[in-house]
């Protein structure tokens, strides 16, 4: 995996032009030397940064329904993140940890309950 | 999963200040009404965008790993994705493609050495 | 005399540098092709669009103050001038009627004057 | 007379609009906090500082060819004067010495064809 800040720039450029910040575009154009760049606009389709950060985000949440035994965790029961929640280490271990809490504590009733049903 | 454009102009405008583009980090910042923007600054660590660039980039990657029956390729004979192939859906499905194509060929070489060690 | 675009933008451009306006000097560096310019900006001295402002303005003062037959009318009870006012053609008329009413009056009342001396 | 950087903004502002600097017109508009001017935007002219300017170099024109002792020299002869070269102290006071020296002998002959045609 690599990435070049020419390649971020491209996408970044992009992004300014499609979202109409026209002003933006044309110094950032200029500043990133957009111009001289290698990559062949053409080939690229629209909203590929918001694309590329959305799968950023459904990593992290991915990232955060693993255990560390490789085991998953069901999310559903969580807020959903927001962009900035999931580039905030801390709220990611948080989120983490309350999800661990969670789910032990769900395995727990869920034994109880199995227990229940044997005692009677 | 939810991105508001706010948070995603949050992040490109860290971007260009982190970058030293200082005239597109101004009038970027002015043409998004940044100083409108509710998120806490101070809570955003450095590079975020490069981070969550970086997870997309990692999500499209495993992507391409998976079969559809669940089962996972190996990648590591592949060349590595660069940000701009990975937006491209053509360049992704090539690439699976490709993978596929390469896995099984190894399975039948496999099953082959099988059938040959047991015929010894 | 001749002005020609290239020149304007270059004062333009030296006083948004010396004004502090860093960014508009680099966007409009940009725009107007600065560095294409054949202007040696060594020898142009600071301040220099402000100092044929205020020549501009002096201009406008001297016109107003010139009667059609040539005769110069005295200025100094007038306020004086604004920048926005010199480049209003209708205030510049009124400025000059107003001007020369009270010149006129002014020279009714020396002659009176005269008259009230002769008499006496 | 007075001049504010107001004034001078406004007029800078208008001249960057008018002449297809967006890009420019808006960053400038923004640094130079445009919105906030007490100047009524509808009653200045096209071309207001193109205007002013070119009052200036008159008045920069009429200085070169006043003596000190208030006498006019014909300056029909001289190459006209660039915005640039108007702006530059020393090439002002070279041809206003140029333009004495030439009136100067330009005079003499005039005092010889007399005496010669005196002497006739």
């Amino acid at each position: 995996m690599s990435i070049s800040s020419d390649e971020v720039n491209f996408l970044v450029y992009r992004y300014l032009q499609e979202s109409g910040f026209t002003h933006s575009a044309f110094t950032f154009g200029i500043e990133s030397h957009i111009s001289q760049s290698n990559i062949n606009g053409a080939l690229v389709p629209p909203a590929a940064l918001i694309s590329v950060i959305q799968k950023g985000l459904q990593f992290v949440e991915a990232e955060i329904s693993v255990n560390e035994d490789g085991s998953v965790i069901d999310t559903r029961s969580l807020d959903s993140l927001s962009l900035i929640d999931a580039v905030m280490p801390d709220i990611i271990s948080n989120r983490k940890a309350e999800l661990s809490k969670q789910a032990a504590s769900n395995s727990q009733n869920i034994i109880k309950d199995e227990n229940r049903s044997k005692s009677k």
